[in-house]
């Protein structure tokens, strides 16, 4: 499962493909750059020149308007040109292959391809394909990865947490097919996290989970008991969990996060979501919109964390 | 039906919702600015660095790429980074609501949104819930107003009349569903015109439209008949008003404006329609195409028009 | 069928709308300048100042994400702003005609129009309705023609072939609808290249080809025999062809350019394709993936030859 593609000989990130094996120094080169750039959207003029003249492709193989527009932004803050390709639009539907598509993309001198594909290894596919001087951002495949995601949500702890030792960090929901709970995991266990716990429906939290290093739960209430971090996932009616779930009612039942579950965790926990929030399902309102909860933050650290990536990237 | 949320404590303009209860001197600010404006266009490099770093979002709920284009220009006149999103294929779809797709592009530190809904009042929803800093412009709300329009047609006004005062002013075609007549209406009340005529079917131009202050014409002859500013609206096919109407043929007959009805009007009477023309409909070719229209410098003014707004928003 | 509408009076280029009858000089001027540009996509900063603060618009009214995104790459390494105009999707779902269409987009000052529609004269017509100072460009009409294809046609001749005097060609595949073909046969013809060879099924080559000067071969192998550069054409499935030809399987064992025969052409013959590839149709994959192979190339030298395009219109 190891891949070092994304590193340079020097040690320096040539792509990011995915957070596992990804060293806790890197990840915090990446979150201390981020912290930089935090301050940019605030400004008025929220531009840098680093990555002017460049030709930024996002490559959307499956549609996420969200994910696309925070990669959109990032780059174009960073002075980037950009160019967003709808692949169900373009030719593959005139049958060319991915790697041939790549490979005209490259001819017309890309610099930085941003990859949102359903297949786990799309993106190390064209990481591997494509020659130096180009660089891949997996930003999100199927059910295995979303590093963007992990990064941010890593860095949204270290601003509220400021130290990653000690830590208590409970996930909730589907993590079995969630790119976002691998992507946090890998990246706290990175980052020295020792007690990552994950519940949810058996189906789609089994004991085999405990291999990734963290505690399997079957009780929410015991899981969520005194966490510094409480992230929930989406439940994704639009994928295959409706099947593998009662209902969606009885989901929040067994599940949600209410205000009453979350009063169980460590008194000043926050709570995480990837978003978009499904109001009364994996999450209350009264929590989503409550104190506690730091899922917009998590959206503009997002920026901030992209355009680190983005500017990092190199040979 | 007041709505004092677009303007400033200073009495400046924070967002463009609504023409209504704007004022004189607000309208002519920005009608003055866009004359400032307008020369850019003429010009090799039109761009101007006033909104540089900004970034812009078009939110366009319903499809309109004629308006959206136009806004999307004058925001790249302005240097700003313009964000499409088309909302139908976003995550709308994955059930977010509004307000929480809008928070989370907030979080994306958006300093803009332009905003075109089917929903009368969803600008106004979200101007309410943007934090200081954001700036809301209504591209067009279901058929109750169209602000970026009216502004246009008071510019055009403007430039071929220099005075309003003592301006006979005719629209003609469905009023009661057309947000180019009331945005209009509003601000050449805002500006001192005293005589409004309306004229259409009976079953679009009700009795009750005299309430807006302006006076219901039966006869279109009559309603044209000495007017210095002649309106036609467009026949919308796409939208209720085919049922409300015996027939196209019928409707041309009875309401378009024809070179013979025309001749009514003051000699030097000019010719306004918000586009595209249905020739043909409510507009015959020689008229569309002939010297008294300024269909196509309405299209130049919109430009100009919509920077001044964009550039002169403000907390 | 000659059209000067594109040639100003003092002979430079207003237009790109054909190849058909434009002079090697000309020719020969925007294949240098595109060779000056060629350094500018190896550069990390691949911006220059030329076309800053213009307004290109993209109007395809044929769906071609390759083709529409080297032109947008082209004119934002320009510093144009660009409008990507989906017609699908714009006002002519709403009736209005074509050059209405054009007509508004000229009142929002537009600079210049790069055009593909099913219409080999669609670029044309709008080319003689535009006032002065908008420059259009034809980027694929119909099966008529392809100018900018064509063009970095013969700019990859010209890189790897230096000279055009005594050079054999030989283009296979369906020259009758090809556009690829009709433009890259203007051109080198107007580049004083004598043996052009055309080959393909009977139906798809007939006879009456040589009215444009051209030789028509009825087998493959003696057409390819000693060859310096040969173009195999994309074999359509989407268009009308495939009901032309027997079966793929059958135009790959008659037309298909394999590695045995290309070794009946020049031993430094190289080999063209417009893209995308049919892997196994038209071309092997040891061919296209081959070191004859200059496909590639073609696509990095056809942003060049687009820039060159876009910067030297002029009224």
């Amino acid at each position: 499962m190891t891949d070092d593609i994304q590193i340079n000989d020097g040690g320096t990130l040539r792509h990011l493909l995915t957070l596992e094996n990804l060293s806790g120094e890197l990840v915090s080169e990446i979150l201390d750059r981020a912290q930089n750039f935090l301050s940019i959207g605030d400004r008025k003029t929220k531009k840098l020149p680093l990555l002017r003249g460049r030709s930024v492709f996002n490559l959307f193989f499956e549609n996420s308007t969200r994910t696309r527009t925070t990669f959109e932004i990032a780059a174009k803050r960073l002075s980037a040109d950009v160019v967003n390709l709808n692949i169900a639009t373009s030719s593959q539907s005139k049958g060319e292959s991915l790697l041939d598509m790549i490979d005209n993309l490259v001819a017309m001198q890309a610099d930085m391809f941003v990859v949102r594909h359903a297949q786990s290894d799309a993106a190390n596919m064209i990481a591997r394909h494509v020659p130096k001087g180009i660089h891949i951002i997996n930003a999100g495949a199927g059910s295995h990865s979303h590093p963007t995601q992990g990064l941010l949500d890593a860095f949204t702890i270290r601003h509220f947490k400021k130290d990653f030792t000690g830590l208590k960090i409970v996930i909730i929901g589907d993590i079995l097919h969630s790119r976002v709970a691998r992507s946090q995991i890998h990246v706290l266990k990175a980052l020295g996290v020792h007690e990552i716990r994950v519940v949810g429906p058996e189906t789609l939290v089994p004991e085999s989970l405990s291999e990734m290093g963290v505690s399997v739960y079957n009780d929410v209430d015991s899981a969520i008991k005194g966490a510094d971090v409480v992230t929930t996932l989406r439940l994704q009616n639009e994928r295959m969990e409706v099947s593998l779930v009662p209902s969606v009612q009885q989901f929040h039942k067994d599940y949600g996060l209410t205000k009453e579950r979350l009063a169980l965790a460590h008194p000043e926990a926050i709570v995480l979501h990837p978003g978009p929030i499904n109001r009364g399902v994996e999450i209350a309102s009264e929590v989503a919109d409550g104190p506690q909860a730091v899922i917009l933050r998590q959206v503009t650290f997002g920026i901030a964390v992209r355009m680190a990536v983005m500017s990092l990237l190199q040979d």
